[in-house]
């Protein structure tokens, strides 16, 4: 069995490194998730299941890759951030995206029981991911604000959208119709005038999204004692402003 | 909210578009997949429940991408092949590998149960995805020879070797220091002379691998007629040779 | 001096390999050619010497990458086909585009003289390059039949248009007006009714661009004898058809 | 004549534009320099016409691309450093490399005769071009320290061996002998025991390279009065330490 005359076919494979001394993103999406979450009966605007579902996944591949050292999720998508220095996988772009992507969708399958003990999924759910590259803390802050501030507009805007037809039953494309133009303020108007909705006093995870970080937590040692460990926890908080990035100032400095 | 100050960010996203007119591959691999299977307890050499898990969760992915003409799989790892013309995801390299990966992980825990109905997996498993390009028609068929050698002398290996663990007695570590160096001929006459096994009439799934292909199929009608459709269909046969390929020309020629 | 502290600095340099078995053509194209002709005082619509030079820089080109089977130019541009098995600088894109870009270049100033023999040029001219993989026999005669079937377009409207202007005396504006919208049927008649030009009977050269290929041919040896030797030689035919190919079909076959 | 046919052939260009707000770094590299150096009589071990005359091409270069803030050469190569956030031809790096090294090149054969006026070329050099990205303005401070300080060794290395070549009497073979394996201080002690050469007074631009940088310099008026102008000026000056780029700090803001 002549092996070695086939074996040539490997020199067509590309190398795909990452410039390095630069963050690595892989950001996984769901893929066709309007219609999964309606298939699923996905409570709206916002489905407490699926998100604590997500970010079990999340918390799967962060305790994987130790060089992960934040992420932010929201919605049906989730931002896996690597340290400028990780050398995982030589920094090749594609066994990064495949890998992270390959997990967080299996973890999503394998967890799905946890959080939605009464039914199964109707097929299997697909995620899609890709690698970016951003070489400056600025652009690293920027990436994850542009996430939050998604995560905002379409938190504000599905909001509104479910409260006027769960609530003052319009229907979907009377509810598009009336928001068509409107800013945030006049969403804001419309949630507190007509449903008494304060937006500001909507639960953070949906507002703020979720970010995974590392913490050292101490630990109860058997001997009254304690030791410090590292621990992933979840915050629901701002990430644009200056306040995280001060308190959490080790992200953003060579480790 | 400053949606927009944020959202140059998306200009770090970079194409990664394959060469036209070129064979596609997506190669899946099961990550740590010797640790999984010695955890899941999958029988040795070959296990067929896995295998035939392998094979659902393949059928899954093609079932999905019109555009793969052909899957071989074999172990651990499954190979698509989209045919040179696809415009699926523009051609998007990492679109390609990440969706085809997460389908085929997501299938592969979702069908678990079918496969292995008294276990649930211990962790979620997962399988790292590649995108290669070949460009003629001999380059692809090379491939695919490459990936079935490498089944078949893989396979008389394990063969071999775990007959001289599970049959003759043999540590891991003595069995394989008996087949060190051993040459094809030499296992296939272990096998035959010390435990009547005659290679060749092993399974062909097994010394083969599994090939997965569209054919024609007659369906019969209400009305006593029938008519064709397109399914996929498995088969276990060699792809080295010309005979295969005699058989399914459409595969090689542009549709 | 500690040089081994910067030399990390290496690692960003990125792969950047062709797919092996694809037509590699490196394309060079002057920049801003319309206005270096104007200063250097090109005869419009094509300056002889200039192409001749055009003609002699790709020569040098062809002669140092003897993986080069054919070279193709027209008006301020050539592009050179390497072999598909071409091997030169390990088939690395970057090194391929700079080094025939540079020599292109370096040659056309340095033969300069001998082919305007009055005039030095008023300031180092350019050509940019760049590298594009082609899979496929017909893709390579496609992208040759591209650039072949530019050249007659530019060629017949520029003809057209310098008869208009060097011969009825209508200025540029005129000329371009009088041009806008017409066929190729339409400026073959201006031609021949209004200056009794058949486009036709115009140089080949002109119309058809230069084909530089590989031809072997006799050397008379001083017993008498004669033995054959490769030499680079100069055609002005056509590429679109099929009779070019058969007559060279040593090109499209693996050597 | 159906070009339209043809065209689609574009689509098989890639794209190749660079990662954002990183340095971008064009090297050419002069081509088999050292036989080329052999051929032209050029002094050892430096020759300060063809020093000149890489500055002279240097020069060239910047003056045609503004957004090139600073150019390192020595030797037979020339670095180009394009500040971080240029959109020159939308950052692509084959029009880059390509473009920097044809000017270059045709430069360096353009003015030639004012360094060498008593001689041609013998033939047309050749210079070959990379694009590399550095994050950091700490990696493009390292990439200038290691083309210094490889400066700094071979210059070192070649004012040695050509002292025991042209004033011991040596031959090649015998000088390269006595040098292996000797450090810097081992040669500075040759220089000065055996040919009383202090080499800290050697001239810099030998010891250090050539660096181009912008400044502000007045310019008188008709009026007696002044205006600043950016002009291009050469130093041969540290820039592996602080100094240099305390006294340039405009050079790693972002402008």
């Amino acid at each position: 069995m002549a092996k070695s005359k086939f074996e040539y076919v490997r020199l067509f494979e590309t190398e795909d490194r990452c410039l390095p001394n630069s963050w690595i993103v892989v950001r996984v999406d769901g893929k066709g998730f309007h219609k999964f979450s309606t298939e699923h009966d996905y409570e709206k605007p916002n489905d407490l299941r699926a998100l604590s579902l997500m970010n079990n996944a999340a918390m799967s591949v962060m305790e994987e890759f130790k060089d992960i050292c934040l992420a932010y999720g929201q919605s049906d998508e989730y931002s896996f951030v690597f340290r400028k220095e990780t050398q995982v996988y030589s920094r090749r772009s594609a066994k990064l995206s495949t890998n992270v992507c390959s997990l967080f969708t299996s973890a999503f399958v394998y967890y799905w029981s946890e959080h939605f003990p009464t039914s199964k999924p109707l097929y299997p759910p697909v995620f899609d991911g890709r690698t970016v590259l951003y070489p400056s803390n600025q652009n690293i802050r920027d990436y994850l604000s542009w996430r939050q501030a998604d995560c905002h507009i379409n938190n504000l805007y599905n909001t509104t959208f479910w409260a006027l037809i769960l609530k003052a039953g319009l229907t979907p494309v009377e509810a598009e119709q009336k928001l068509k133009g409107t800013l945030s303020g006049d969403k804001n108007e419309i949630l507190f005038s007509q449903f008494s909705i304060n937006y500001n006093k909507e639960p953070e995870m949906l507002r703020k999204g979720t970010i995974l970080v590392r913490r050292k937590v101490p630990i109860a040692l058997p001997d009254g004692g304690t030791r410090e460990k590292s621990q992933i926890v979840q915050q629901h908080t701002d990430i644009i402003g200056d306040e995280f990035w001060n308190e959490n100032n080790h992200l953003l400095t060579i480790s």
